[in-house]
């Protein structure tokens, strides 16, 4: 593998699905990965339609992850696919990962990590019993300025932790985008597909990953509401949670999908003793810093600049000014990603002290905050222990 | 008082304090109001010591409130003052304020309203009993693009409101100041002079006044997590809550003196089914607005802004582009409690619709809210019903 | 004077004017002088109607400056004005300021100094005949951050400067107002009332005098291109300048009224071999600070952000994140004024190293800078001397 | 071509080079093109381990250009390289440019265009003679948001175009950084391999590239003054600009490279009689949209966003509140380019109407800009004319 690009196979992600296209701008941009088949959806010949646009072969091309699974692990090395892409609905989560683990493939999924936490004990087992690398997609904590602020909260500068505050206001679903058959939408807001929970399962996930990776912190206890807001919908479409973390620090998140006007502005603020920092996903190049009584610092990404810590220099791309986005942060987990399969293919660790990734105890957690989430709220908004066992 | 300006009495303000020369400021900017006598502190020397700086005469400076009320009301019209200022800390607010409405003065009172809710009641009889003229500097609904906020709330523009957030995030007591002698952090963290709660009742209730303001809904119920943050000290200097409206609405409220870095950093987000709003005071002149899917619109402060409602327009002094400030928001509330002092000299009222300002009816909330946040804390962090009798 | 307050009389400024009001409330807020008489207008009656307003007296509403200055010249003093307020169009500058100088009274006086390049040197020779105290107020000079911005230069903070950019965009004369009766409009684009030059003498000279005061700098040289964009216009509306400093830096100035959309975008950047800073009206309580290879800083006004210069922390009224604006830069010219006043009736000095404000020097300067510009672009844009004498 | 990736070889962008890693970057996201050759560098070694860390075949990574393009030429159709992507410094732009041309191989070359006018006057012959698709890679136009900019001007909203501000500073020039043997700084101050202007040539023909672009309109009189601001630096690192264009517009031009703390702030104004427009590749996501006497309306980047125009939305990738960058609009550049390579084989014409890439006439008007900036300059600052032919 050391002299090649990583051959990819991508299971989900066909015509008109948003995030599969997203996962493979990720995987293009650094030259590293190139995808060489899919079962990009559950109908062939949509499969074979959306793999003919990406120029594959016919043949490569599966009517189903199963069937690409085992016939990649049937072709020789070199030829057939190294790793595989999951980017379906939640509950297609699962099956298809411990398939491909099984059948000796790292694997690369989207979040959440699947359906119920005991599919996520079993993943876990899984992926420790075969020792193969698997990571999932928060993309947020790809960012460059995030692992800044991580690695600043690490340092102990801003001494301890006292408070985290995450918020994720969306406003794309105040209206019920459900009935317009509107594919996002769609599944995103049927417990059949996304599990459980609607709004906090898709993006208070997110926003309970960022605050521990930018805390280093754990989450122990929450007291969540989560909310149907909009008329008739299945699902939670907003939520806030008090949070309680290991050091005694305590937090607030809050995940919206129907703050009307509201993009996609995924905050995270940490204070600390000495200093408070704060990160906004809409200007996601910066990352504000202030110690106490002291002015506010602008950091800024950028590759160029040398006051930042080695683990934002290593995601960065290009200079200062030139703005980094979403797809570079996402594109940053693959690359990482694709370091740890080249090192693991040598019988080594990759150097993820600096081009890490989040994996399958970030997902672990996430499901079980799903499930502690959604207890607490029908408990009456009380307080509950994380389960992770 | 018609061809004069309004003579004021001070009770608090003398020398080192804040608040006090806060409210002078506010007071003189429009020259409506000019001030003549005061209670400058307990210490009488310190009391003339202070009005000579502001050029008052000596027999003017009394060495206590009640003094001051008695003898001024012995003056004749034209010569006495015609109001009183109250800036005393929380503990000194009840008193005097009793006293002035009973001798027929109108009364501008610094918040909270006092110290109990007992107090609220009773503060809340003399007002309608006397019918005198009554203000509570709840500041921040004195900015113009916080009464544009609630004009287009009113209007209906953005449809039923679903969801109001109100943060108010500071960082000055991060360190434990009160141990340093400052003044300022002494009363504010001292239960016998602040009451039972520390960071809401300074901060926390300026939130939820703001947040009432802007929406036009009546907090119903909340769920609060007060916290003492720093060690040793007596009172919450943080406090995270769960809100529900009158009209079915959440929201979410949190306060915080212990954000470091922070400033002073109040923000309400108000969404509706049709649309959001935005106001934050540390970029006060402007309010964002954004309709579902469309560009979201910075409306500005501007006496010249067409745009901008009846109510907005009323409080703005100078053309867009010459930021207006704290003072003027503060000066607001001066100005438009002096209308409705000299309407009330004339025997009528004047035009609360424009010239509005806070009064009796958000102090006595804010009081039953600050016993609502301890009990419910207390409690252990469960959903109280917001008594206000 | 000591022990009352500075009694001010006002020239100009009657019903409908926008800047009178300003300088009043400005002069207002500190509660260092009261207003006491005015000539608010040519026409006694509109005079008399404008200081009942104010609760003058009918006696001390008079028909004429002249009237104004030589009745209360025979007033004692104590009950006579102490110093005035000119606050009309630019063509009514020098006369009564020369006769109210004449009369012993200090002045202070809205820019630019006067109509001619003649006038401003009399002014100057009579102002350093009598010895006065005399302002100027180019406003923008009085802001906190401005302040602290002309500190850190001077300081050295920032190596050797070479290079200024300040730009003034409006867009309020994007349409022809002056033909639609709107007064504010009409005056400034008649070369009757304003002078020879429109947009620069308005607002190009507030920038220019905002370039000089910041970098510490004196413009020798410039270049300039006016234009009368809007058609059928009698001045210019819109300038663009080369500057050259008496250091070697060079600059940029550009100011117009046509710039459609913009409210009052004043800003200005000073470039330094070590670092460079930035200041924007439109966000007046910041200044951001880069030093070469390091963050930006954000320094925030604020009475209590010791990391703050003398000169402008004295020029603060209010802790951080409470948002100062226009009136109180306003302010800050006449309180400082108020202090040169005083200190002047007691045969001494203000300190003006921290109490500072703009005055003849700066006034001379403009009017140079205004004949400089007219004819720079008269002559097809060609480098012209700065002639000050 | 039609059912596999376009084969792209490269000219320069070796190891340690920064605009050829950002080209293959863009190359790569959009899946579109595949680099199969190249000629990285003058020293075949070093060309060899270039392409060896891109997984190129060694027979693949040739010596020089020459050598890739003959070669190339005689392979057959599908094996060898369909494209050639030229990333020297300027004074190796010509040469290889036309060669490829002539051996039948689209360009797409970075800027500028090449070394002098008369090249740039040979290279539109040989494009126009061969009808090659032909790229050149101004960045900036590629932004999704300067496209929309782009697309409202054309429509007439902000009325006829009266001033146009274009602006761009760095400061990373501040030190003389050449001196210490830095690659990208020594280049680009040196006359032998930039050419005749520095600063001006480097970013002060994207901005005048960018001003066109957005505008629609085109400079034809300029006055410039061009710098060198650091001592014994060889070319100038500072130019400030009058523009006139050819509706009559006029306009300001102002890089620098000497702008201490500044990073990449390129920011275009434009201001019609209705209407004012503001973009600034900071905040590259946004547009701001002024209508006078109207609130400022942000619009964002995201292909949901149904209000922006189809030449906007045809140049996002992702949904609003995903932040695209630098490296997308890069992309944009090479994925527009990829279409019109396409459609060229298939002997039709790609819909440049949204999928619009700069090419040869912004090249010469680029280098006629240069020839007329350093003339204006030696003339002592003069208008001149711009000459294109």
């Amino acid at each position: 593998m050391k002299d090649r690009k990583i051959r990819m196979g991508m299971v989900g992600g066909g015509q008109g699905s948003f995030i599969g296209a997203v996962h493979r701008l990720a995987a293009n941009l650094d030259g590293q990965i190139e995808l060489v088949c899919g079962a990009f959806s559950s109908k062939p010949e949509v499969s074979k339609a959306s793999g003919a646009e990406l120029f594959l072969p016919d043949e490569r091309c599966y009517g189903s992850y199963k069937e690409m699974i085992e016939t990649e692990a049937t072709l020789p090395e070199g030829e057939r696919m190294d790793i595989v892409s999951i980017v379906t609905p939640n509950h297609v989560h699962f099956e298809p990962t411990q398939l491909a683990l099984e059948k000796g493939f790292p694997v690369i999924l989207d979040k959440p990590l699947c359906f119920t936490f005991d599919e996520a004990l079993k993943l876990k087992e899984t992926i420790q019993s075969t020792g193969l690398p698997f990571a999932l997609t928060h993309t947020y904590t790809g960012y460059p300025m995030v692992k800044q602020a991580r690695a600043m909260v690490a340092s102990g500068e801003l001494g301890k932790i006292r408070k985290v505050n995450v918020e994720y206001p969306q406003g794309w679903l105040a209206e019920k985008l459900e009935d317009s058959g509107a594919k996002q939408a769609a599944w995103r807001t049927d417990p059949k597909r996304s599990g459980k929970s609607g709004c906090f399962g898709d993006i208070g996930t997110h926003a309970a990953n960022l605050a521990e990776y930018v805390s280093g912190l754990k989450i122990t206890k929450v007291l969540s509401r989560l909310s149907t807001v909009v008329e008739g919908r299945l699902l939670d479409d907003d939520a806030d949670v008090l949070l309680q973390f290991d050091n005694g620090a305590h937090g607030l998140l809050s995940a919206s999908q129907i703050s009307t006007g509201e993009e996609n502005a995924l905050k995270v603020r940490v204070y600390g003793e000495k200093g408070g920092i704060e990160w906004c996903q809409e200007d996601n190049n910066s990352l504000y810093v202030t110690m106490h009584g002291q002015p506010t610092q602008q950091l800024r990404a950028g590759g160029n600049n040398a006051y930042l810590s080695d683990l934002a220099l290593a995601n960065c791309r290009v200079p200062a000014g030139h703005p980094e986005g979403y797809l570079e942060a996402f594109a940053n987990i693959y690359r990482n990603f694709s370091f740890a399969v080249r090192a693991h293919a040598e019988g080594g660790k990759s150097d993820m002290h600096i081009h890490d990734f989040p994996g399958i105890e970030d997902g672990v957690r996430g499901m079980a905050l799903i499930d502690a989430m959604v207890e607490s709220t029908e408990k009456g908004n009380v307080w509950l222990d994380l389960k992770l066992s």
